[in-house]
């Protein structure tokens, strides 16, 4: 449960100037404070620089993102970038916790100074929303990456909500994952700037990468979303993945940064949005929590209520 | 945008009495005044007879569900029963439509007078809450029918909390379908009274039931659900299913139904559970919907005010 509390506030902003200041201690400091109260943290944190490229990774489990995400950061690095991790993991509603065995992919960059990863798992056990993303990017940003890359797992809404904090999506996809229902279904293909069709070494490849594109010309009508073909673990088209990070970047930053300040914009409503549905979530459970709850389900039970009077009754109470 | 109307009590009265008496078109009625104010319906709806047996059927897209309800429902009918079929399809948030094609399959049903069939698209972009679902499985069990089935694709959070509202869950898989820490992350195994692995005829079906078991026992921990191998489309296997579900239903109902009727009272806390969400979502539509709140997040683009502080504020307004 997240709670505010006032007496947070001077801990949150002496994090917060240390982060800014480059203590990565600071900054782990800080995305924790985040996670534990995001609303107090809030007014601090907003005041990010902006100089970072948000770049978010989706796709289906077992596309190889974290694979991908390992073998990008390597790229970034040689050419002399500072590259901040934040990898979502959604919880089981069995066991409430994360998945985090594809971490570990990412672990020969743990020594590197100007490398910091973060694994979260999503809170909540409806809808998974990861109350703290939106502002652990902005930490990440204040602390001066070059790239802050957000890895999330595309299978439902709140993690492909996720992903439009980034001012680019990279949608990860690999043979044989799927068909075409399925991808539609998952609402991936709309919000792709770049698609990557990874495990290229894989036979089927070829017939992968044609059938995605006649997909997403269905769903975007338009055919000018690259598609990106790597093999990960060789680290086979990574540069290439670069590369068409660096032409998105470079379109936003067109005309004085004019789509790069229409994307933020977006953000910025996306934030908010966020914030709304998290509060509106943290109170349903507290009214979940009450006693009062538990006699009005007893009501319903025994048909002494109906369950919307009911509802409707706990709200305004 | 549900609305809820006075004015509306008379039309939902009188179709709910229709309903009772047998009048089909009085149901389908019943189920759209649902849909559009599921607020209003609720206290007349909420007194069903609670004779029907509930089945939810659940499982990822491809499993072969509509096939295997549609000669599901042929097997009850051989029995005498009277079926009636709720089927609730996601929503891309690309199309904001359903994909319909699978309830083709059941289309042999319609024109028995005692198969009664209605597909709900889900509704709202986020989270896909299909806010009428749990009153239409009342209002279903009030027209007299013997086995009210609800199929929905196992997909997300949404889609499993109403298989909730179900006396038996059917979760149905076929051999192929992902790995497990997909199955596990879906949620799908710790909440089958009855696995069914469909398209039995498939060369890898033994290998597919022996890794199911082996997952479920893990997340269960115990061992007794039942697995059933079906071939849908050939219906073999299928009267295996029937007697599984009356087997269970037989559970429920032993010691005087003490199983029933503890899952009923699980069953009511859901339905209050599920309402407070959909009105909750409600009020936050209805903030997004509002010029405060265009305004609001234009001074969060501009850096004026931080995103939490704005939602604070417009949740309290």
């Amino acid at each position: 449960m997240l709670t505010r509390q006032t007496d947070r506030l001077p801990a949150i902003r002496e994090a917060h100037e240390g982060t800014v200041a480059g203590d990565r201690n600071a900054l782990a400091r800080l995305l924790t404070l985040i996670e534990e109260d995001p609303a107090s943290a809030s007014p601090i944190v907003w005041t990010g620089s902006g100089a970072a490229h948000i770049i978010g990774i989706t796709g289906p489990a077992g596309a190889g993102k974290s694979t991908l995400t390992g073998a990008l950061i390597t790229s970034l690095r040689a050419d002399g970038g500072r590259v901040a991790v934040l990898a979502v993991d959604p919880s089981s509603s069995f066991s409430g916790g994360a998945i985090l065995g594809d971490r570990l992919r990412m672990s020969n960059h743990v020594l590197d100074p100007d490398v910091f990863i973060r694994s979260t798992a999503t809170r909540g056990s409806r809808g998974g929303l990861a109350a703290s993303v939106p502002l652990a990017i902005k930490a990440l940003d204040s602390a001066g990456f070059s790239h802050v890359l957000i890895e999330t797992v595309g299978v439902g809404q709140s993690e492909i909500d996720i992903a439009r904090f980034a001012d680019t999506i990279v949608v990860v996809l690999a043979p044989g994952w799927g068909d075409g229902v399925q991808a539609i279904k998952a609402g991936l293909l709309e919000i792709a700037d770049i698609f990557v069709m990874n495990k290229a070494d894989l036979p089927n490849r070829a017939q992968a990468v044609a059938e995605l594109k006649g997909l997403y010309v269905g769903v975007n009508n338009h055919a000018d979303v690259p598609v990106i073909e790597t093999t990960a673990t060789t680290e086979d088209g990574v540069s290439d993945l670069r590369d068409a990070l660096m032409d998105h970047r470079s379109l936003l930053l067109e005309h004085g940064g004019e789509l790069l300040k229409s994307r933020r914009d977006q953000t910025a409503a996306e934030h908010v949005r966020f914030a709304l549905r998290v509060e509106l979530e943290r109170r349903r459970e507290g009214i979940m929590a009450s006693g009062v709850f538990d006699r009005a389900i007893e009501k319903v039970a025994d048909g002494r209520c109906d369950p919307w009077t009911t509802a409707l009754g706990l709200i305004e109470a």
